[in-house]
């Protein structure tokens, strides 16, 4: 080998091994073909544009508008530490049903988080001003702040861009919202769907950001599902609980929860179909399905874009003492960096399930375990399956989507739980760069 | 530059970013000065050899022999898939007090852990072998095995050995035993302590294995520590548990917990102090003081050899609802893949340490938390304080050692749980070589 080709050499390994322990543009795990077109919604405008909150170089400001008599329902994180933004949703949806119309204004780039008596004022001024523009009282204005946090909102640079994105609402602009309140997000996530109701045709339409639970920052997860069904709030917001539990509450990228997270539905009443008034009704179970596919999609696609994810990993846990162990125990298996770890070192390593099922503290008996990887059964009966072969599981691991089955085999207790493996472009999006 | 020239700096570049994504040979955090010479114990002696379990080329089982008469208590992890070691430790324990001596055998390369009934098997023939071979009673035979999970322990290998073993029990062979029951660990753990109870001269010495609550393959945490202090069984085992809390309940690498941790205290009687028959005597108060420094210390070299560990952290919670809240919120801080990573980025991220403290589920209310970096305080009245500079708290993060310091400001609840940070030498350890 001459010089020249040495140093090619050299300079190609250097590339390879920066690659390696690069973050990645776009997550190789975002779904082909980009952002799904999300069906026009009757009664719902978007509109999005650069307000230069913390970006310049792209829209960091969307807003939404609900016709009136549209019904609204919201969960949101748990945190106790939970941003003014949070606290003053809460307390406007707590007022119940109302005729107005609504609006959700939403930034990119500061979180209004641990801000002290700002934070709180800076959604005052927003709502305030939203609602002298736009005519709408502002009870029925909500907002959500994404990115740093513990500085100030520069709230001046938001309020100053609501008569722009006022003028510019517009049908068909959803997915211009999804990217305004992107942060280190790597693609847009939408979903929607369009469906009869007694032969009439509604539309659900939704988007979200978030790379796993958290983010730099605490930058994290944004929900926003549109539908023109007509549905009393009390029923939307019993069905958006309910649906919520078994998705954004079953995903986790790194076990830690945002001060921010929020999750709202408004359903504008604009189809012909008739008003659901009854969570148990046809119409209603029919509308329930609709939306838990779009809420899946919508948080399987967090899920794909956690940080430095690399493989995406579905937890099925069958047989616990009741519903609520079972998920308890799936997260406590997909919440363990040993577990994670070893899914991206693609490594059939059940015996971390195993010990995954013991941490939980939920009732488990060694002996009665049974684990799948996919569908090859790898323990059962307090050991390693008779039938399993190591090479059969090596293989397994290859794939970029993981299913791991875990049978407690005590009760009927079940429940599924999404995650995402844990890489070295995890710790070089939260350690190797200064926020 | 030349040809030569730019070989030699690619070659330098690429040794670097190599360097940079390999596990260390020995912990940073490691402690100077290597393994601490530990004090004789009247009443205990240990030896060591290889057995060949699963490393050919190093000590991998140890024994203590312990005097009759001696008492011993113990704490074992609490998972629900603990090893058949732990069980029958545990199943030992309960029988409470005798006279007759004690055995301890442990080894290393395989943690008998999830091998169904012949699990139970391998622990009765090595008791029943230490028992023969010792003359001491199957009932006071204690075991532990660490390493490799899921795969048939070849007990044999170990029951050959114990002649040998038996034979060269020394008084002095401490540091033997400490080495032959590593696993990923990067130094050897040993704490002692000689001090006078009524003027009398008495000793502890303790060692442990572990890098992080749970290593590769569940090889973790196992603790050994003998006195010759007299002391009834019940006051050993309550002192024991009660100190365990603050120590080894008190730190956490990676959130995972292993299916064999075990900490066992045996306390020979074999020095002239009179007898401890009471917790709250002057002498228990002074024993329980000079234990609980042998604990801290095994338990912080723990985190010290944590997987990839760079900077070793305490994290002390005052003013919280109740200590169990205040160690609930250390811990949520603590195993917070987001507060690791920016401690591993020497990140003053502040902001993170409020999202752990939300993120809890403990009592908090965000307008009086107050947060310290060492001496530096950084947030106070739900927001940054007016006296922070980024530069003090940038710089503050340069060191090894770091203390966060949160005050809930709503009771008198208070903890101090350790850890370590997060780093890529965590990801190669787990992720990168195949178990």
């Amino acid at each position: 080998m001459n010089a020249d080709q040495k140093i090619a050499k050299l300079e190609a390994e250097l590339a390879t091994l920066r690659a390696q322990y690069s973050a990645p543009a776009v997550s190789p795990l975002a779904p082909r073909g980009g952002f799904q077109k999300l069906p026009v919604v009757k009664g719902i405008r978007f509109a999005a544009t650069g307000a230069g909150v913390k970006y310049t170089d792209r829209d960091d400001v969307m807003l939404i508008e609900c016709a009136a008599g549209s019904s609204v329902a919201g969960v949101f994180t748990q945190s106790s530490t939970r941003s003014a933004s949070v606290l003053d949703c809460q307390k406007k949806l707590l007022l119940g049903t109302s005729n107005e119309p609504v609006a959700i204004l939403v930034n990119s780039g500061n979180s209004n988080a641990f801000t002290g008596f700002h934070g709180e004022n800076s959604v005052n001024e927003i709502c305030n001003s939203v609602s002298n523009i736009m005519g709408i009282t502002s009870s029925r204005v909500f907002t959500a702040s994404t990115g740093v946090i513990g500085e100030l909102l520069p709230h001046d640079r938001i309020i100053e861009k609501i008569e722009e994105l006022n003028t510019n609402l517009d049908e068909n602009s959803a997915e211009d919202a999804a990217r305004a309140i992107m942060t280190t997000d790597t693609f847009a996530k939408g979903a929607g769907s369009s469906f009869s109701l007694n032969g009439l045709p509604v539309k659900i339409a939704g988007f979200a950001k978030g790379s796993g639970m958290i983010s730099p920052d605490m930058a994290t997860m944004l929900v926003y599902i549109v539908t023109d069904v007509a549905i009393d709030q009390s029923v939307l917001q019993l069905i958006l609980s309910n649906l919520n539990e078994k998705t954004f509450n079953s995903i986790t990228v790194d076990s830690d929860t945002s001060t921010s997270d929020s999750l709202m539905v408004v359903a504008t009443g604009k189809s012909r179909a008739s008003r659901i008034t009854n969570a148990f009704s046809n119409d209603a179970l029919e509308f329930i399905e609709k939306l838990n596919e779009v809420m899946v999609s919508l948080s399987q696609q967090v899920v794909r874009d956690g940080e430095g994810a690399t493989k995406f990993i579905e937890i099925i846990i069958k047989g616990a003492a009741s519903n609520a162990s079972a998920k308890t125990v799936g997260l406590a298996i997909a919440n363990s960096p040993l577990i994670k770890t070893a899914a991206a070192g693609e490594d059939p390593n059940w015996g971390r399930v195993v010990m995954g099922v013991g941490k939980s503290g939920e009732p488990a008996d060694r002996d009665k375990l049974t684990i799948w990887f996919g569908d090859i059964l790898v323990a059962k009966d307090g050991w390693v399956s008779p039938s399993y072969a190591e090479q059969e599981g090596l293989a397994y691991m290859k794939n970029t989507d993981l299913q791991f089955t875990v049978d407690l085999g005590i009760g009927d207790g079940s429940a599924t739980v999404w995650t995402c493996d844990l890489t070295h472009q995890y710790i070089v999006i939260n350690a190797d760069y200064r926020s």
